[in-house]
């Protein structure tokens, strides 16, 4: 689906206003409203009920089942413009992804067996390597294309619904941005309910995919299944070169992206565990091959060409089906599962940052559960990101195929290394084999991925190559920061203990009035060393604060500075440095204390504090001094609560 | 001078950044470097030496003196697209804005026998109208219009250096803002030495305007004064129309702004200083009288057509003088002027604003001056607003005088009115004449707006006519809301007075490390009733801690609140609930302290303080909490100052 690249879609805009005010509205009851009741931790362990086999793969298929909708196309589409005698090469093409498939599904099998807690790269990285950039890379490049899935499934999702009512192209970014924040919003409200609910739309695809497959090859509707626009077959144009071959199978293999789903999640399946998760890794690559070959055949027996308004699915069903209800049920069918996709990687993108950040290597934040148990930070990051990556290429899929399935390759070659590594150590049964299985695949994965480099490097993987290292980077640079905050701050209880201290106590004050009365009674509540602090423009506000003072029967000492340069941050330093040498020095700690006026609405606030803000800033960031600020809440009564 | 709409001047993305930069570098050196050093109050009343008419009068003319510039041009323009045959039209609609020069300038000579201390038209409405919506009428009109000398000064200023160098023509925009830049830093720095300095580039404008006129009616140059070129005279093309006309008018009555300086700044003459003005006054009225007459005059005899790349002014020098020296010079001198009619608003901007501050129509920051003596936020304003026209409005100058001179002339009819009001109140010698004059003036500046407001509404007026009631209203709401404050926090100092209360301290603490130890040793210093907070999201954590606590010697009593939620903020409201009932409700003031960490590079903080902002927020604006915050600073040194 190509749109103009210079069209700003106003609903995306309006969309990311809302996204923002969403994101900004932490505590209002509109969260809750949205968001749903708080959850106790421990409904956590309790809230995957475990799943049979049957029931287990659909619920963890739906990401790699639903790129069988683009991969086929994305492969094509890169030789497409060589002439329709090129249609056949989808047929080998696919057929080396189905190879490509069989290896990893044999992979990942050992990878089940060695971690039957769930083995995704990053803990395979982390078992096996001590280096720790091995896993970091591994993390690394799984959120990248993580962003990447949610992105692309999305764009494919949309372009399918855009294939069949061509009225909605204009607003396929629009609609996208929608569909995330939809994701987003549901993910927030926490995936307790979702899990086997989401296994129906998955199983559901399925079925109509190989409906399609086998009604195409049984039936054969209109034209039969060798038809008479079944292009020729085994015909080299004298312009296909290996390197655009490679670049069409880089662009296929996006189909295999989420095939680590089920290592990831073993502790979902039903007793014994490892069975169950191997029965469903056989069931679900014997489904998925059969479905890609069978439906890159029926693309290249009726001819299908690439359109970029109308996906190869779309319109393969167009000449079964015509634009009937069947037409129609496997349309949505196709989006629902693509937005499942979507949805699946809102509970492992967080919890792999989760994991990373466990690790020092990312902000803190990312380790805070929201109300719903969820990691709202994580999902918060990755909706934003994919929306950039929606936007920015105008919710294009075969734009964002070439930035797609590289780090993929990248987790996958790490994590065949990695038990590579754990058979030499452990060894025990058959470990010979072991090696040898994933050491090809770790081979076969290694080669595949420096072919996505380079095939796809022009076409935007570039981004990626600049991309990981740059967060690997910033990575460490975080964790070196946070192990050194550690070492800094980590003290011998039995050395050092809390003891009190001389504190002077300085309560800036602007006049006598009610916030002044505030600030003076709390500074005598909490302190004896108490000094009033008043900076004045000019001799007469002097000499009336100080009148006003005795007046007021001089409830602590005052001091008045006149600001001649009218700054209220030069007075008070040369007021600062006097302290420090003020009774020998004895002041350890320097306290200051600031009123902030709190008007009832948040627009009033540019009204008020510009000063004070400012002063607060300078203190804590310029100076060792502990700053306290006491509220006055405008307009809620006359007097406040003490 | 006509950019393509769609085009973005880098350059002017460039220099927004610069400003922002330095808006936000408040405290570098680089501030002093650029705005040098701070000047002392009482530098404020020395700095204007007084001076001698001669002298004030090019000091205070370039503001209306620079509009001769462009104004019969916007007339004109106003009605080119009519052909040839109304070319002679520009001396009756130039000769009329003479007549209306001569009716203000008798008004704003009584006006200055009125005020001798300076009689804006904001002073004026307020010592003559009770109501205060006429003096925020009068002065947002004013600052309106302040804005609008801005944009048109520089844009007018920038489209004659352009209609010289061609080449520069696409960057018009850019080069205005980078203007607008210059003489914003120039005023940060202070204007004290640039009075008598700016009167020479006025004087020599006038000069040079006067040798034009001069050497055009005498000389006569090459074509002679009337020449093959000059159109038939006093023809009516059938397309004309009343409405056309009139617009045409109130274009060219652009050339009258700034006419009211003078008035604004009698305390700057020499004494006797009112005599001083009214000659000004007489002597600027003569030269501009002149200068409008003569000027198009000329550009009639000469036939000069508008050209959106070339000015009338360049056009007719050009026909005299070629590109030769003479003509580079007065282009110059005319945008040297131009620039200083900019520079003059700097002046009367922010003056303007805090007078108004002053009188609690608009936030306070208004009236901080800043360190060199000027109110440094008010320019900042004006630059940001001005510069958002010149963008906006792709600095052309024909653009923006739509929305011109409506500001002015709303502001000259209230000043009439209210010195009406005056001589009606007051009496005294020829009070009777005085109110014709005044009453005069009033009438026709009312007609002259009104008639602005009409002819140009479509052209742009209509902003204006939306802005102007928008932001009084606004400024209605400021003042009633510091009125209100200020009658909520007044007290009676024999009444109210400051007393300790029992004050309960809670510590939030994260586990036992030096930053525990810091703002535990603090609390000890200030309260006796200090309870330390700890929030564990499970037990294990929450035992450890109080395993930790008991090692430490349990400095003060220990809470350990678990959050099943890991919500920090639900725990930490039960918990406030709850000292607040303790003790039979003792705790007059609950105090809360925080610490922050205040990593050494500023990218650093998102590492930290998520959730202490986040609570410190939550506690000032939910609760009537007092917060302290205790800074902590990492890799200062390992153990901090206390």
């Amino acid at each position: 689906m190509q749109t103009p690249m210079t069209y700003i879609d106003p609903i995306v805009i309006i969309l990311a206003l809302v996204a923002l005010w969403f994101a900004a509205s932490n505590f209002t009851s509109f969260k809750r409203f949205v968001v749903g009741r708080p959850m106790r931790t421990r409904e956590l362990n309790s809230r995957h009920n475990k799943l049979f086999w049957v029931i287990a793969l659909p619920v963890l298929a739906a990401d790699l089942y639903s790129s069988v909708a683009y991969g086929p196309e994305a492969g094509i589409t890169e030789i497409a413009n060589l002439g329709p005698d090129i249609k056949w090469l989808i047929l080998p093409i696919t057929g080396s992804t189905v190879v490509l498939l069989i290896i990893l599904i044999t992979s990942y099998i050992m990878g089940v067996r060695a971690y039957p807690n769930g083995g995704g790269a990053y803990a395979i990285a982390k078992d096996n390597f001590r280096q720790p950039w091995v896993r970091l890379m591994a993390s690394t490049a799984l959120m990248i294309d993580y962003i990447l899935t949610v992105a692309v499934s999305i764009s494919s999702g949309v372009e399918q619904i855009a294939s069949a009512y061509p009225r909605l192209a204009p607003h396929v970014v629009g609609i996208s941005v929608l569909c995330l924040l939809i994701i987003l919003f549901v993910n927030l409200r926490g995936v307790s309910e979702s899990a086997s609910l989401f296994a129906w739309p998955t199983l559901f695809f399925m079925v109509c995919m190989l409906f399609l497959i086998g009604y195409g090859f049984i039936d054969g509707g209109p034209h039969g299944v060798v038809s008479a626009y079944t292009p020729p077959f085994g015909t080299f144009p004298q312009s296909l070169t290996l390197l655009l071959l490679l670049k069409a199978f880089s662009s296929a293999c996006s189909s295999l992206t989420g095939i680590e789903t089920i290592s990831n999640s073993v502790p979902v399946f039903r007793e014994p565990r490892t069975k169950g998760a191997i029965k469903a890794y056989v069931a679900l690559g014997v489904v998925t091959g059969i479905t890609l070959l069978g439906f890159s055949s029926l693309l290249y027996f009726q001819g299908i060409s690439v359109n970029p308004n109308n996906s190869m699915l779309s319109q393969l069903l167009g000449v079964y089906f015509g634009h009937s209800i069947i037409y129609q049920v496997i349309i949505w069918a196709t989006f629902i599962v693509l937005i499942l996709a979507a949805n699946s990687t809102f509970t492992g993108f967080p919890q792999l940052t989760a994991l990373v950040a466990g690790d020092s290597f990312l902000p803190r934040a990312l380790l805070m559960r929201g109300d719903r148990l969820g990691y709202s930070n994580g999902m918060l990051v990755l909706s934003a990101l994919a929306t950039l990556l929606i936007v920015g290429f105008r919710a294009n899929t075969n734009a964002l195929i070439p930035l797609y399935a590289i780090g993929v390759f990248v987790a996958f070659t790490i994590a065949q290394a990695g038990l590579v590594r754990r058979w030499l150590r452990v060894r025990g049964k058959l470990w010979r084999t072991k090696v040898i299985v994933n050491g090809f695949g770790a081979i076969v994965t290694a080669v595949v991925s420096v072919v996505f480099a380079v095939t796809k490097f022009t076409g935007g993987a570039w981004i990626v190559l600049v991309v990981l290292p740059l967060i690997m980077f910033i990575a460490t640079l975080i964790r070196r920061h946070y192990l050194k905050l550690a070492d800094e701050i980590r003290i011998n209880p039995t050395d050092a203990k809390p003891e009190p201290h001389h504190v002077v106590t300085v309560v800036l004050i602007s006049g006598v009035h009610r916030v002044t009365l505030n600030s003076v009674s709390f500074a005598l509540s909490i302190g004896s060393d108490v000094v009033a602090l008043y900076i004045g423009f000019d001799d007469e506000s002097i000499e009336k604060m100080e009148r006003r003072w005795e007046e007021w029967g001089n409830p602590c000492r005052l001091v008045t500075l006149k600001s001649e340069y009218r700054s209220l941050i030069n007075p008070i330093r040369r007021f600062l440095k006097f302290l420090e040498t003020y009774e020998g020095g004895q002041a350890d700690h320097v306290h200051v204390i600031l009123s902030q006026f709190l008007p009832s609405s948040p627009w009033a606030q540019i009204l008020h504090n510009q000063s004070s803000l400012l002063l607060r800033t300078w203190f804590l960031w310029n100076k060792d001094i502990v700053v306290t600020t006491v509220p006055y809440h405008l307009g809620d009564s006359g007097a406040p609560r003490h």
